[in-house]
């Protein structure tokens, strides 16, 4: 097998800690050398059972380690552009979690030392590699379906996050819609072009007090001249609900939500099934393994990744279309954003 | 049982013949005694089978029969609103095909006069009582979902009609959303306020040129602070396909399409299972002989019948708002349309 | 439409009664001009209602009656074949609900006075009429899964009848299961050559006491080489469960239950689905009106009807071998069982 | 963490190679130190890949060495019995294949040998830690469905396997249905008493020349009261079928099987969805990793595995009297199997 890839994880919360245990657990190929983050101590002993070697908590240490070939960036948002930056002008690969930047120029710098430096860059959007989605792209992209007419992507979280994250998070388009406009462009295999929203809150005042909304139905319009709609809400009593439809001169293909089992119990009360798998890390468990072998691949292979600087722009533009549309209650096209950001 | 009640069908096309038939196979106490059809000969086999007793080119000796409770109005859509006045002012009990009117005048006009006579008049909006939407209806009104936030309706034609029917029908959301409308209000339980539509023609580009569109995804906002949205299609390649969905605050009801089977084929191909029931005949088999159950029982207990004038008004007025929005781009306000009609 | 049919129904209890109103509402070229009944007056205001002309408790006025051209026979099971001969020698055709009889004997007997007297002679073996069923047989017919290999019913009642009637019913093979012998025929298009039962007593111990089984799991070995199974209970919890399943050398078909809506709903609590249709007058309505479609369309077009006397035989010999299977605790074929009755 | 628990995996075929990979993928308190197989050369690639220290063509040389903890006896059948109680006698826990063996007193014998050493001791019964069929089984211990009545279990495979080792095998009873005799007793919670099988040469005659059978209705009696089915087929057209359903006096519970994606294709053609997942290794990939899962919390814990040696038994007893069954056209008891060989 050669030599191993080696990794340096910086950022061990959720998603960072997730995605070193699958390296470890399913890539023979790869060595998670060094993991980063600012609470070090509080992951010593997850990282010594994992068999890290270097556990610390400044990133920089392992940006200016030469082993490491390659770096995912799962710390906060708000650092991942600059970071990103680093790790490319170190000639490190990078893994990018989504978004990389509220803002766009923010992306186009990280966008830029990327292309200057050669290296591999993948963004975290983990439902592409969905195993439902996936297959929804497959008959699409092979004709099944006929010409893309309508998009439909239902998005509901099974709780909201608590109301001082939201005003962290740079609102619903940008910290949960971002998926959505993703897999919009994805599906379609266009870019949208127009944005309208209708957006309300009706699970949490706190939500509305912090200047966001929690409920939204969201039209959209795309270049190739197909029509869809996203509706999302924070909080859905029965779970995470992740399902997408997409309708075409030839047919429609759906998929619906994943269960734990499937199980059907019939009693004198009435016919039961399992609620839909319970958040994001369950029901996306195997989309975060796909995405890495990808990433590797992309590495090994010389290949381009699946997932690109172009991918974590743009859902970025869709969802500042989003904002405003709702603060102006009228369509927004991307071109008026772009013009306003470039 | 006593007497029986007297019924005068006017207009014996494919949705008058198919009550009139209704009539007779399900409804003991009702005697479907004329049925008037400006092409009386091509129908007289056809009455003569059902033992109808008087069969006529003109209206008129329907409306000027003293016999006659009640009519069914189920001629072309321009007739509807003065066939009901003329009904209205003879004493008769009236049952409407939707849409009452392509104007509000119109409607306002047929209103007033149904008031003054004191008759019973039930506007045709079938799907009401289509077994899945009533059930979902109840599921809603029970609390059981709690409080109404998203409401989705999917409704896609098998076929487009033919261009230049689409000329005379006032356009899709006047001829085809408008039961979509309905719809909307029957599940929330709330009106609309508001309406923003994003409509493209992607199925027949003579269906563009007559000045319509054929696909659409028209957002909603209703008076209760939910929100909404239905997708059209005047062409789905698989067949009629009829589903909505209630999302609220402690779950959701969805309803799916009806198959004539419930049989699934797996073979070294595929797993394989009906495609829904063909068009609306079929599909809302059952909801056409429970409008006129309620009908009958109105005007039998002497109740409000559950489908009333006001019902046949508000879908066209959100009818309106929405041909405005895709003329104009932008959101429009019930109020607007009222504004303009009043 | 020329002379109507003219119709007696001898027997006005619940299925009686079913098929008149059938007959009245769908049927117009058929006149149901008889009822009779041993308890006459407890029907009379609902055959009034129906506009039947003659009210009768003696059949033989039906029999009698020159005018009447067809029968059903609806009285109880041990009057079936007596009547149906009479009905034979009047040159009436004949209705006959199942099963025709409990014996051989006398199953043969009115086989031998229809096939004399030349006519129509039906028996009301409802179920292959069933839109599900009927397609599991077209399915199977056409080739799609090839090869018949395995055979599979499910068979449940929502409830289990009194201990009195099984007493009369001529236990549950004959009264129950006599349906699932039927179409383990139809499904397969071969006959049952061996019967090998696991029957237990679960539900009532009553009915053993009646000397009688409840559950059941009956073993089939088909002519054609395929193998069978059929599983019933007298109660099912959750309601009238009646699914089939045909396994062969190119695949599977498989029918579940008919429900009253396709509604989910989805709560904190779970998600929910309807239960099945409640029994079989709700689950089959459809298959009674298709039966008699069928059996006055075999009058007029003088064609042979869909279940013929044969069909009436041959699943009594098949309950009959379950029955001795049972006693006996062994497999036994219908050879065995025809040598015993002939 | 400790100390690793040291491991040796005798036999690197197919089920071997599954093993081992879980074990490095999945368990990091496990260490597969020793790898034995008679055609280790054939693995050696495979096997250095994964870092495993030793790759030996003699087990015993597992067998002897003194830091081994612990051994999966993945050999062939005819070996598991003697390696087991080899094992055994070095002190070492065992996690053996199943079958056991093909003949009760071997089993007894291993039996025997592991209560001696006081080892633990678990079989390979995988699917008792399917996600589906653990759901099933929790579903019925909880009571939700009442006293079990009917056990069904569909189990059919995608391919025959090769004549030649159809005769090896031990035939269908011993070799296919042994894991839906084990999913009998433990859905049921209850020992099966009595057998009667109904079988067929209907997939390859190649497979009834050489003395077996390939699709079979297989009764079953249980010792608390309840009855069951299995049916068996060698080739299901559409793939791997595995599905239950037990029913009880409260209600039933069943699993269909699990599928890549819940994609629904519609089209002008009909409406398509996934086929089942390939075969055991795709289907029960999920129950492999828990089964080992199990095994080291026994270890590590000190308790009683999930399935233990009279379940390695059991269902033996069971294939034997369902042989018995088949050549002698009755039904037998498991109390006529014991007696003959003990």
């Amino acid at each position: 097998m050669g030599q191993k890839i080696k990794v340096g994880v910086i950022g061990a919360g959720r998603i960072g800690k997730l995605h070193t245990e699958n390296l470890v657990a399913h890539f023979p190929m790869v060595q998670v050398k060094s993991v980063a983050d600012p609470f070090a101590d509080k992951v010593r002993d997850w990282a010594e059972g994992l068999g890290i070697q270097v556990l610390t908590d400044n990133y920089k240490d392992i940006i200016n380690d030469a082993e490491i070939d390659a770096v995912l960036v799962c710390s906060s948002t708000d650092t991942h552009a600059d970071i990103s930056i680093e790790a490319a002008k170190a000639g490190k690969h990078i893994f990018c979690e989504k978004p990389v930047d509220l803002t766009v120029a923010k992306i186009n710098e990280a966008v830029e030392a990327v292309k200057e430096a050669g290296v591999k860059f993948q963004v975290g959007f983990n439902r592409r590699f969905d195993h439902n989605f996936k297959k929804v792209r497959e008959v699409v992209k092979e004709g099944k379906i006929g010409e893309v007419q309508i998009v439909k992507i239902t998005s509901r979280d099974p709780e909201p996050p608590p109301a001082q994250y939201v005003q962290v998070s740079g609102g619903i388009f940008l910290d949960m819609t971002i998926h959505d406009f993703d897999m919009a462009r994805y599906l379609s295999g266009s870019e949208v072009e127009e944005v309208y929203v209708t957006g309300a809150v009706l699970v949490d005042p706190a939500i509305g007090e912090a200047g966001d909304i929690d409920t939204a139905i969201i039209s959209l319009k795309f270049e190739n001249g197909a029509i869809g709609v996203i509706d999302n809400s924070r909080k859905a009593a029965y779970g995470y609900d992740q399902r997408v439809e997409v309708f075409g001169s030839k047919g429609k293909v759906l998929v619906s939500n994943d269960t734990d089992t499937s199980a059907i119990v019939s009693t004198a009360d009435g016919v039961f099934s399992d609620k839909p798998k319970y958040f994001f890390l369950e029901r996306y468990q195997g989309s975060f393994i796909e995405e890495m072998k990808d990433f590797f691949e992309a590495i090994i292979e010389d290949k381009k990744p699946p997932v690109v600087a172009i991918d974590g722009l743009k859902p970025v533009l869709i969802a500042l279309a989003a904002k405003k549309s709702l603060v102006e209650g009228r369509p927004v096209t991307l071109k008026e954003i772009e013009k306003e950001n470039f």
